[in-house]
Protein backbone atom coordinates (compact mmCIF):
# COMPACT_ATOMS: atom_id res chain seq x y z
CA UNK A 1 0.00 0.00 0.00
CA UNK A 2 1.02 3.39 -0.41
CA UNK A 3 -0.23 6.94 -1.25
CA UNK A 4 1.22 9.57 -3.13
CA UNK A 5 -0.80 12.65 -2.26
CA UNK A 6 1.13 15.06 -0.51
CA UNK A 7 1.81 16.23 2.93
CA UNK A 8 0.75 19.37 4.39
CA UNK A 9 2.69 21.58 6.79
CA UNK A 10 1.50 24.52 8.71
CA UNK A 11 3.06 27.83 10.35
CA UNK A 12 2.64 31.08 11.39
CA UNK A 13 5.03 32.50 8.77
CA UNK A 14 8.42 30.98 7.63
CA UNK A 15 9.88 28.72 10.83
CA UNK A 16 8.27 25.67 9.15
CA UNK A 17 10.64 25.66 6.51
CA UNK A 18 13.03 24.14 9.09
CA UNK A 19 10.79 21.30 9.40
CA UNK A 20 10.04 20.77 5.41
CA UNK A 21 13.97 21.05 5.22
CA UNK A 22 14.38 17.81 7.68
CA UNK A 23 11.04 16.24 5.61
CA UNK A 24 12.93 16.18 2.18
CA UNK A 25 16.18 14.62 3.91
CA UNK A 26 14.37 12.27 5.86
CA UNK A 27 11.31 11.90 3.59
CA UNK A 28 12.56 12.21 0.02
CA UNK A 29 9.96 10.52 -1.73
CA UNK A 30 7.26 12.66 -0.11
CA UNK A 31 5.29 15.50 -1.77
CA UNK A 32 4.96 18.93 0.74
CA UNK A 33 2.55 21.38 0.82
CA UNK A 34 3.08 24.54 2.95
CA UNK A 35 1.19 27.04 4.60
CA UNK A 36 2.54 30.31 5.45
CA UNK A 37 0.30 32.67 7.12
CA UNK A 38 3.36 35.42 7.00
CA UNK A 39 0.58 38.01 6.99
CA UNK A 40 -0.31 37.88 10.19
CA UNK A 41 3.34 36.21 11.77
CA UNK A 42 3.86 36.41 15.06
CA UNK A 43 1.18 34.34 16.64
CA UNK A 44 3.14 33.96 19.73
CA UNK A 45 1.89 37.39 21.11
CA UNK A 46 -2.04 36.94 20.25
CA UNK A 47 -5.23 35.77 21.78
CA UNK A 48 -5.61 32.18 22.29
CA UNK A 49 -9.07 32.08 19.97
CA UNK A 50 -7.62 33.90 17.32
CA UNK A 51 -4.35 31.60 16.86
CA UNK A 52 -7.27 28.26 17.07
CA UNK A 53 -9.23 30.62 14.02
CA UNK A 54 -5.97 30.97 12.09
CA UNK A 55 -4.76 27.53 12.65
CA UNK A 56 -8.15 26.62 11.88
CA UNK A 57 -8.07 28.23 8.71
CA UNK A 58 -4.68 27.42 7.50
CA UNK A 59 -6.10 23.77 8.39
CA UNK A 60 -9.36 23.96 6.43
CA UNK A 61 -7.02 25.15 3.58
CA UNK A 62 -5.28 22.26 3.49
CA UNK A 63 -7.47 19.31 3.58
CA UNK A 64 -9.23 21.29 0.30
CA UNK A 65 -5.84 20.24 -1.17
CA UNK A 66 -6.09 16.79 -0.08
CA UNK A 67 -3.41 16.14 1.60
CA UNK A 68 -2.62 12.68 3.62
CA UNK A 69 -1.65 14.09 6.56
CA UNK A 70 -0.85 17.72 8.37
CA UNK A 71 2.17 18.82 10.38
CA UNK A 72 1.07 21.67 12.69
CA UNK A 73 4.95 23.01 11.83
CA UNK A 74 4.54 25.68 14.71
CA UNK A 75 4.99 25.36 18.43
CA UNK A 76 2.36 27.91 18.91
CA UNK A 77 -0.59 26.49 16.99
CA UNK A 78 0.48 23.04 18.27
CA UNK A 79 0.26 24.42 22.07
CA UNK A 80 -3.21 25.98 21.45
CA UNK A 81 -5.18 23.90 18.66
CA UNK A 82 -3.56 20.98 17.94
CA UNK A 83 -5.90 18.89 20.59
CA UNK A 84 -9.30 20.58 19.41
CA UNK A 85 -8.28 20.45 15.57
CA UNK A 86 -6.99 16.71 15.56
CA UNK A 87 -10.40 15.41 17.31
CA UNK A 88 -11.81 16.96 13.98
CA UNK A 89 -10.16 15.03 11.42
CA UNK A 90 -10.24 11.94 9.99
CA UNK A 91 -6.14 12.06 8.51
CA UNK A 92 -3.38 11.79 11.22
CA UNK A 93 -2.02 15.21 12.41
CA UNK A 94 1.17 15.57 14.20
CA UNK A 95 2.60 18.46 16.47
CA UNK A 96 5.44 19.52 17.28
CA UNK A 97 5.22 19.92 21.35
CA UNK A 98 5.36 15.70 21.83
CA UNK A 99 8.05 14.49 19.21
CA UNK A 100 10.21 17.89 21.15
CA UNK A 101 9.58 16.88 24.80
CA UNK A 102 9.92 13.01 23.98
CA UNK A 103 13.48 13.57 22.71
CA UNK A 104 14.36 16.00 25.39
CA UNK A 105 13.78 12.86 27.78
CA UNK A 106 15.68 10.71 25.66
CA UNK A 107 18.83 12.90 25.53
CA UNK A 108 18.58 14.07 28.92
CA UNK A 109 20.45 12.82 31.30
CA UNK A 110 20.38 15.07 34.49
CA UNK A 111 17.01 15.11 34.15
CA UNK A 112 17.33 19.49 33.92
CA UNK A 113 15.09 20.35 30.90
CA UNK A 114 15.65 23.74 29.56
CA UNK A 115 12.67 25.11 26.88
CA UNK A 116 12.99 28.31 24.82
CA UNK A 117 9.26 29.10 22.72
CA UNK A 118 6.94 32.27 22.02
CA UNK A 119 4.89 33.57 24.86
CA UNK A 120 1.99 31.61 23.38
CA UNK A 121 3.81 28.47 23.78
CA UNK A 122 5.34 28.87 27.19
CA UNK A 123 2.50 30.33 28.81
CA UNK A 124 0.39 27.38 27.44
CA UNK A 125 2.30 25.22 29.70
CA UNK A 126 2.37 22.38 27.00
CA UNK A 127 6.04 21.48 27.27
CA UNK A 128 6.04 20.96 30.73
CA UNK A 129 2.82 18.75 30.53
CA UNK A 130 4.30 16.97 27.98
CA UNK A 131 7.63 16.25 29.67
CA UNK A 132 5.86 15.61 33.18
CA UNK A 133 3.41 13.26 32.19
CA UNK A 134 5.91 10.59 30.68
CA UNK A 135 8.42 11.42 33.80
CA UNK A 136 7.14 13.40 36.67
CA UNK A 137 10.99 14.34 38.38
CA UNK A 138 12.17 15.96 35.42
CA UNK A 139 13.22 19.73 35.96
CA UNK A 140 11.74 21.71 33.18
CA UNK A 141 12.68 25.73 32.80
CA UNK A 142 10.34 27.43 30.23
CA UNK A 143 11.35 30.78 29.19
CA UNK A 144 9.60 32.74 26.51
CA UNK A 145 11.46 34.98 23.67
CA UNK A 146 9.44 37.16 21.98
CA UNK A 147 11.84 38.88 20.03
CA UNK A 148 13.20 35.74 17.84
CA UNK A 149 10.79 35.23 15.64
CA UNK A 150 10.72 38.74 14.34
CA UNK A 151 14.59 38.80 14.15
CA UNK A 152 13.61 35.78 11.81
CA UNK A 153 11.18 36.78 9.81
CA UNK A 154 13.07 39.81 9.46
CA UNK A 155 15.97 38.12 8.04
CA UNK A 156 18.51 39.63 10.43
CA UNK A 157 19.32 35.84 12.07
CA UNK A 158 22.89 36.57 11.88
CA UNK A 159 22.90 40.25 12.75
CA UNK A 160 24.59 41.69 15.79
CA UNK A 161 21.38 42.82 17.30
CA UNK A 162 20.18 39.02 16.66
CA UNK A 163 23.44 37.89 19.02
CA UNK A 164 22.43 40.60 21.56
CA UNK A 165 18.79 39.41 22.07
CA UNK A 166 19.74 35.41 22.24
CA UNK A 167 22.43 36.51 24.67
CA UNK A 168 20.29 37.95 26.96
CA UNK A 169 17.20 36.01 26.90
CA UNK A 170 19.22 32.70 27.57
CA UNK A 171 20.48 34.41 30.78
CA UNK A 172 17.85 33.56 32.55
CA UNK A 173 19.13 29.99 31.98
CA UNK A 174 22.41 30.53 34.44
CA UNK A 175 22.91 28.49 36.88
CA UNK A 176 19.86 26.16 36.18
CA UNK A 177 22.34 23.35 34.67
CA UNK A 178 20.31 22.54 32.10
CA UNK A 179 21.52 19.67 29.79
CA UNK A 180 18.93 19.98 27.43
CA UNK A 181 17.50 22.39 25.16
CA UNK A 182 14.63 22.20 23.56
CA UNK A 183 14.23 25.23 20.88
CA UNK A 184 10.18 24.78 21.08
CA UNK A 185 9.72 26.96 18.36
CA UNK A 186 10.33 26.36 14.33
CA UNK A 187 11.93 29.73 13.49
CA UNK A 188 14.74 29.49 16.40
CA UNK A 189 16.99 26.52 14.57
CA UNK A 190 17.73 29.80 12.51
CA UNK A 191 19.23 30.97 15.48
CA UNK A 192 20.95 28.30 16.33
CA UNK A 193 24.81 28.59 15.93
CA UNK A 194 23.86 31.76 18.22
CA UNK A 195 22.14 30.08 20.80
CA UNK A 196 24.52 26.57 21.03
CA UNK A 197 27.45 30.23 21.59
CA UNK A 198 25.32 30.87 24.31
CA UNK A 199 24.39 27.76 25.98
CA UNK A 200 27.74 26.04 25.34
CA UNK A 201 28.92 23.00 23.91
CA UNK A 202 28.30 21.06 26.67
CA UNK A 203 24.09 21.76 26.12
CA UNK A 204 22.05 19.43 23.88
CA UNK A 205 19.88 21.66 21.52
CA UNK A 206 16.38 19.98 20.66
CA UNK A 207 14.90 20.65 17.19
CA UNK A 208 11.38 20.25 17.69
CA UNK A 209 10.12 20.52 14.38
CA UNK A 210 13.16 17.64 13.18
CA UNK A 211 11.86 16.04 15.66
CA UNK A 212 8.53 15.79 14.18
CA UNK A 213 9.41 14.72 10.98
CA UNK A 214 10.49 11.47 12.99
CA UNK A 215 6.84 11.16 14.13
CA UNK A 216 5.60 11.78 10.49
CA UNK A 217 8.24 8.82 9.10
CA UNK A 218 6.40 6.89 11.52
CA UNK A 219 2.70 7.80 10.97
CA UNK A 220 3.65 7.01 7.32
CA UNK A 221 4.98 3.27 8.31
CA UNK A 222 2.30 2.53 11.11
CA UNK A 223 -0.66 3.45 8.24
CA UNK A 224 1.23 2.40 5.15
CA UNK A 225 0.95 6.03 3.39
CA UNK A 226 4.53 6.83 2.48
CA UNK A 227 4.75 7.59 -1.00
CA UNK A 228 6.12 5.54 -3.91
CA UNK A 229 9.37 6.56 -5.27
CA UNK A 230 9.48 8.23 -8.59
CA UNK A 231 11.60 9.76 -10.60
CA UNK A 232 10.37 12.55 -11.51
CA UNK A 233 10.71 16.25 -9.23
CA UNK A 234 8.64 16.39 -6.81
CA UNK A 235 5.97 19.69 -7.07
CA UNK A 236 6.09 20.72 -3.70
CA UNK A 237 3.73 23.95 -3.17
CA UNK A 238 4.10 26.76 -0.63
CA UNK A 239 1.42 29.18 -0.03
CA UNK A 240 1.82 31.85 1.45
CA UNK A 241 -0.35 34.80 3.15
CA UNK A 242 1.92 37.50 2.87
CA UNK A 243 5.18 38.45 0.70
CA UNK A 244 6.39 36.15 -1.77
CA UNK A 245 9.81 37.65 -2.37
CA UNK A 246 10.68 38.00 1.19
CA UNK A 247 9.57 33.96 1.36
CA UNK A 248 11.42 33.04 -1.30
CA UNK A 249 15.04 34.52 -0.07
CA UNK A 250 14.56 32.90 3.09
CA UNK A 251 14.01 29.13 1.21
CA UNK A 252 16.92 30.07 -0.86
CA UNK A 253 18.64 30.55 1.91
CA UNK A 254 17.97 27.98 4.33
CA UNK A 255 16.74 24.73 2.23
CA UNK A 256 18.89 25.41 -0.64
CA UNK A 257 15.86 25.40 -3.59
CA UNK A 258 16.72 27.16 -6.80
CA UNK A 259 13.50 27.41 -7.67
CA UNK A 260 10.38 26.94 -5.64
CA UNK A 261 6.36 27.35 -6.36
CA UNK A 262 5.39 30.02 -3.76
CA UNK A 263 1.71 30.91 -4.18
CA UNK A 264 0.18 33.94 -2.49
CA UNK A 265 -3.22 33.30 -1.17
CA UNK A 266 -5.76 35.32 1.12
CA UNK A 267 -7.26 33.33 3.91
CA UNK A 268 -9.80 32.04 4.91
CA UNK B 1 -7.13 9.77 29.59
CA UNK B 2 -4.55 7.15 31.03
CA UNK B 3 -4.19 3.68 30.69
CA UNK B 4 -1.67 1.92 33.58
CA UNK B 5 -1.58 -1.48 32.29
CA UNK B 6 2.12 -2.81 31.51
CA UNK B 7 3.79 -2.96 27.97
CA UNK B 8 4.72 -6.16 26.62
CA UNK B 9 8.35 -6.38 25.26
CA UNK B 10 9.38 -10.43 23.71
CA UNK B 11 12.72 -11.36 22.36
CA UNK B 12 14.28 -14.70 21.83
CA UNK B 13 16.49 -14.01 25.09
CA UNK B 14 18.27 -11.38 27.07
CA UNK B 15 18.66 -8.86 24.22
CA UNK B 16 15.00 -7.10 24.71
CA UNK B 17 16.86 -5.87 27.91
CA UNK B 18 18.20 -3.27 26.13
CA UNK B 19 15.30 -2.15 25.08
CA UNK B 20 13.56 -2.07 28.03
CA UNK B 21 16.70 -0.44 29.84
CA UNK B 22 15.76 2.80 27.33
CA UNK B 23 12.08 2.57 28.39
CA UNK B 24 12.78 2.45 31.94
CA UNK B 25 15.02 5.46 31.14
CA UNK B 26 12.24 7.86 29.04
CA UNK B 27 9.06 5.90 30.26
CA UNK B 28 9.64 5.47 34.30
CA UNK B 29 5.63 5.72 34.81
CA UNK B 30 5.31 2.46 32.20
CA UNK B 31 5.26 -0.97 33.83
CA UNK B 32 7.46 -3.32 31.95
CA UNK B 33 6.50 -7.10 30.99
CA UNK B 34 8.87 -9.09 29.45
CA UNK B 35 8.85 -12.45 28.02
CA UNK B 36 12.71 -14.03 26.97
CA UNK B 37 12.54 -17.29 25.10
CA UNK B 38 16.10 -17.60 26.38
CA UNK B 39 15.16 -21.92 26.31
CA UNK B 40 15.32 -21.84 22.37
CA UNK B 41 18.17 -18.79 21.52
CA UNK B 42 18.92 -17.91 18.98
CA UNK B 43 16.33 -17.65 16.76
CA UNK B 44 18.00 -16.29 14.22
CA UNK B 45 19.63 -19.44 12.16
CA UNK B 46 16.16 -21.00 12.67
CA UNK B 47 13.43 -22.07 9.97
CA UNK B 48 10.70 -18.82 9.43
CA UNK B 49 7.66 -20.86 9.85
CA UNK B 50 9.71 -21.68 13.29
CA UNK B 51 10.26 -18.25 14.44
CA UNK B 52 6.76 -17.12 13.35
CA UNK B 53 5.60 -19.98 15.64
CA UNK B 54 7.62 -18.73 18.73
CA UNK B 55 7.06 -15.22 18.17
CA UNK B 56 3.08 -15.97 17.96
CA UNK B 57 3.40 -17.97 21.23
CA UNK B 58 5.39 -15.07 22.95
CA UNK B 59 2.46 -12.89 22.10
CA UNK B 60 0.07 -14.54 23.30
CA UNK B 61 1.90 -15.18 26.66
CA UNK B 62 1.37 -11.13 26.93
CA UNK B 63 -1.50 -10.78 26.00
CA UNK B 64 -3.40 -13.18 28.86
CA UNK B 65 -1.83 -10.89 31.11
CA UNK B 66 -3.94 -7.86 29.63
CA UNK B 67 -0.48 -5.84 28.22
CA UNK B 68 -1.51 -2.42 26.57
CA UNK B 69 0.88 -2.52 23.66
CA UNK B 70 3.49 -5.17 22.77
CA UNK B 71 6.95 -4.83 21.66
CA UNK B 72 8.54 -7.13 19.17
CA UNK B 73 12.18 -5.96 20.81
CA UNK B 74 13.75 -8.70 18.68
CA UNK B 75 15.18 -7.84 14.77
CA UNK B 76 14.66 -11.88 13.99
CA UNK B 77 11.39 -12.01 15.37
CA UNK B 78 10.21 -8.39 13.65
CA UNK B 79 11.59 -9.21 10.36
CA UNK B 80 10.17 -12.31 10.46
CA UNK B 81 6.51 -11.86 12.13
CA UNK B 82 5.58 -8.69 12.88
CA UNK B 83 3.31 -8.12 10.08
CA UNK B 84 1.12 -10.97 9.87
CA UNK B 85 0.82 -10.46 13.67
CA UNK B 86 0.30 -7.01 13.88
CA UNK B 87 -2.73 -7.37 11.77
CA UNK B 88 -4.44 -9.98 13.91
CA UNK B 89 -4.27 -7.65 17.35
CA UNK B 90 -6.34 -4.81 18.65
CA UNK B 91 -3.22 -3.41 20.58
CA UNK B 92 -0.78 -1.26 18.59
CA UNK B 93 2.49 -3.27 18.15
CA UNK B 94 5.83 -2.03 17.55
CA UNK B 95 8.67 -3.84 15.73
CA UNK B 96 12.37 -2.64 15.73
CA UNK B 97 12.99 -2.36 12.03
CA UNK B 98 11.33 0.32 10.84
CA UNK B 99 12.45 2.84 13.85
CA UNK B 100 16.23 1.64 12.93
CA UNK B 101 15.68 2.34 9.62
CA UNK B 102 13.90 5.93 10.30
CA UNK B 103 17.01 6.64 12.66
CA UNK B 104 19.27 5.86 10.12
CA UNK B 105 17.90 7.91 7.31
CA UNK B 106 17.99 10.94 9.84
CA UNK B 107 21.66 10.18 10.71
CA UNK B 108 23.50 9.52 7.50
CA UNK B 109 25.00 12.58 5.77
CA UNK B 110 26.40 10.60 2.71
CA UNK B 111 23.73 7.95 2.63
CA UNK B 112 25.77 4.86 2.86
CA UNK B 113 24.05 3.08 5.38
CA UNK B 114 25.47 -0.52 7.27
CA UNK B 115 23.28 -2.71 8.88
CA UNK B 116 24.15 -6.21 11.06
CA UNK B 117 22.10 -8.46 12.36
CA UNK B 118 20.79 -12.31 12.68
CA UNK B 119 21.02 -14.33 9.64
CA UNK B 120 17.44 -14.46 9.95
CA UNK B 121 17.05 -10.80 9.65
CA UNK B 122 19.78 -9.86 6.81
CA UNK B 123 18.32 -12.40 4.80
CA UNK B 124 15.06 -11.27 5.35
CA UNK B 125 16.23 -7.99 3.49
CA UNK B 126 13.33 -5.76 5.68
CA UNK B 127 15.77 -3.40 6.62
CA UNK B 128 17.10 -2.69 2.74
CA UNK B 129 13.07 -2.49 2.30
CA UNK B 130 12.88 0.09 4.84
CA UNK B 131 15.33 2.20 4.10
CA UNK B 132 14.75 2.23 0.40
CA UNK B 133 10.87 2.62 0.71
CA UNK B 134 11.90 5.82 2.37
CA UNK B 135 14.72 7.00 0.00
CA UNK B 136 15.54 4.48 -2.84
CA UNK B 137 19.00 6.26 -3.55
CA UNK B 138 20.55 5.50 -0.23
CA UNK B 139 22.90 2.74 0.23
CA UNK B 140 22.65 -0.11 2.67
CA UNK B 141 25.46 -2.67 3.06
CA UNK B 142 23.91 -5.81 5.03
CA UNK B 143 26.15 -8.24 7.47
CA UNK B 144 25.37 -11.34 9.24
CA UNK B 145 26.79 -11.69 12.26
CA UNK B 146 25.96 -15.03 13.60
CA UNK B 147 28.31 -15.09 16.84
CA UNK B 148 27.66 -11.86 18.07
CA UNK B 149 24.08 -13.45 20.14
CA UNK B 150 25.42 -16.52 21.27
CA UNK B 151 28.79 -14.45 22.80
CA UNK B 152 26.08 -12.28 24.63
CA UNK B 153 24.14 -14.84 25.76
CA UNK B 154 27.13 -16.54 27.24
CA UNK B 155 27.89 -13.31 28.87
CA UNK B 156 31.33 -13.12 27.25
CA UNK B 157 30.53 -9.69 25.61
CA UNK B 158 33.57 -8.18 27.41
CA UNK B 159 36.10 -10.82 26.80
CA UNK B 160 39.16 -11.01 23.79
CA UNK B 161 37.08 -13.64 21.72
CA UNK B 162 34.24 -11.41 21.39
CA UNK B 163 36.61 -8.61 20.47
CA UNK B 164 37.80 -10.70 17.49
CA UNK B 165 35.18 -12.54 16.76
CA UNK B 166 33.57 -8.42 16.27
CA UNK B 167 36.59 -7.50 14.45
CA UNK B 168 36.53 -9.98 11.92
CA UNK B 169 32.71 -9.92 11.42
CA UNK B 170 32.74 -5.88 10.71
CA UNK B 171 36.47 -6.42 8.36
CA UNK B 172 33.38 -6.74 5.51
CA UNK B 173 32.59 -2.92 6.03
CA UNK B 174 36.39 -2.18 4.86
CA UNK B 175 36.05 0.49 1.86
CA UNK B 176 32.54 0.59 1.91
CA UNK B 177 32.43 4.03 3.58
CA UNK B 178 29.11 3.56 5.83
CA UNK B 179 28.82 6.44 8.10
CA UNK B 180 25.99 5.27 9.79
CA UNK B 181 25.71 1.60 11.54
CA UNK B 182 22.41 0.18 12.26
CA UNK B 183 22.75 -2.60 14.93
CA UNK B 184 19.97 -3.95 13.96
CA UNK B 185 19.64 -6.93 16.73
CA UNK B 186 18.76 -5.66 20.63
CA UNK B 187 21.53 -7.94 21.82
CA UNK B 188 24.52 -6.31 19.96
CA UNK B 189 24.45 -3.15 22.22
CA UNK B 190 26.15 -5.30 25.12
CA UNK B 191 28.85 -5.14 22.17
CA UNK B 192 28.97 -1.73 21.08
CA UNK B 193 32.08 -0.73 22.96
CA UNK B 194 33.96 -3.51 20.70
CA UNK B 195 31.56 -2.36 17.15
CA UNK B 196 32.50 1.38 18.25
CA UNK B 197 36.30 0.43 18.53
CA UNK B 198 36.55 -1.41 15.32
CA UNK B 199 34.06 0.61 13.14
CA UNK B 200 35.65 4.21 14.58
CA UNK B 201 34.32 7.31 15.55
CA UNK B 202 33.56 8.62 12.69
CA UNK B 203 30.58 5.93 12.33
CA UNK B 204 27.37 6.67 14.33
CA UNK B 205 25.96 3.39 15.89
CA UNK B 206 21.95 3.52 15.49
CA UNK B 207 20.67 1.23 18.88
CA UNK B 208 17.24 -0.23 17.14
CA UNK B 209 15.49 -1.13 20.33
CA UNK B 210 16.28 2.58 21.55
CA UNK B 211 14.62 3.45 18.88
CA UNK B 212 11.80 1.59 19.41
CA UNK B 213 11.30 3.21 22.57
CA UNK B 214 10.75 6.55 20.73
CA UNK B 215 7.94 4.46 18.71
CA UNK B 216 6.82 3.08 21.84
CA UNK B 217 6.37 6.71 23.64
CA UNK B 218 5.18 8.41 20.16
CA UNK B 219 2.20 5.94 20.28
CA UNK B 220 1.56 6.86 24.22
CA UNK B 221 1.09 10.15 23.38
CA UNK B 222 -1.29 9.27 20.26
CA UNK B 223 -3.11 7.05 21.80
CA UNK B 224 -3.63 8.97 24.48
CA UNK B 225 -2.68 5.56 26.58
CA UNK B 226 0.50 6.29 29.34
CA UNK B 227 0.13 5.05 32.49
CA UNK B 228 -0.15 8.03 35.67
CA UNK B 229 2.45 8.99 37.54
CA UNK B 230 2.36 6.61 40.86
CA UNK B 231 4.99 7.00 43.42
CA UNK B 232 4.67 3.33 44.62
CA UNK B 233 7.42 1.40 42.93
CA UNK B 234 6.54 -0.65 39.56
CA UNK B 235 6.07 -4.27 39.19
CA UNK B 236 8.20 -5.17 36.52
CA UNK B 237 7.60 -8.30 35.33
CA UNK B 238 10.22 -10.97 33.69
CA UNK B 239 9.06 -14.11 32.26
CA UNK B 240 11.65 -16.56 30.63
CA UNK B 241 12.25 -19.94 29.64
CA UNK B 242 15.12 -21.33 30.20
CA UNK B 243 17.54 -20.28 33.11
CA UNK B 244 16.71 -18.01 35.61
CA UNK B 245 19.95 -17.08 37.04
CA UNK B 246 22.14 -16.54 33.81
CA UNK B 247 19.15 -13.95 32.98
CA UNK B 248 19.29 -12.21 36.50
CA UNK B 249 23.09 -11.95 36.24
CA UNK B 250 22.76 -10.03 33.03
CA UNK B 251 19.92 -8.15 33.82
CA UNK B 252 21.66 -6.99 37.45
CA UNK B 253 24.53 -6.20 35.01
CA UNK B 254 23.10 -4.39 32.26
CA UNK B 255 20.06 -2.60 34.21
CA UNK B 256 21.31 -2.45 37.36
CA UNK B 257 18.29 -3.23 38.57
CA UNK B 258 19.13 -4.43 42.25
CA UNK B 259 16.16 -7.24 42.60
CA UNK B 260 13.73 -8.00 39.79
CA UNK B 261 11.34 -10.57 39.54
CA UNK B 262 11.83 -13.14 37.15
CA UNK B 263 9.38 -16.41 36.52
CA UNK B 264 10.26 -19.32 34.39
CA UNK B 265 7.67 -20.38 32.33
CA UNK B 266 6.64 -22.79 29.50
CA UNK B 267 5.80 -21.85 25.95
CA UNK B 268 3.38 -22.37 24.69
Amino acid sequence: MSNNSPIGFLDSGVGGLTVVKEAMKQLPNETVYYVGDTLRCPYGPRPVEQIKQFTWEMTQYLLKKNVKMIVFACNTATAVALEDIKKTLRIPVVGVINPGARAALKLTNNNKIGVIGTVGTINSGEYVNAIHKKSPKTDVYGVACPKFVPIVESKEYESVIAESVVNEALATFNGKNVDTLVMGCTHYPLLKPLIKKEMGEHVQLIDSGAEAVSEVSMLLDYYNIAADAIDEEKQHEFFMTGSKKMFEDISLDWLNLESISVNKIMLP
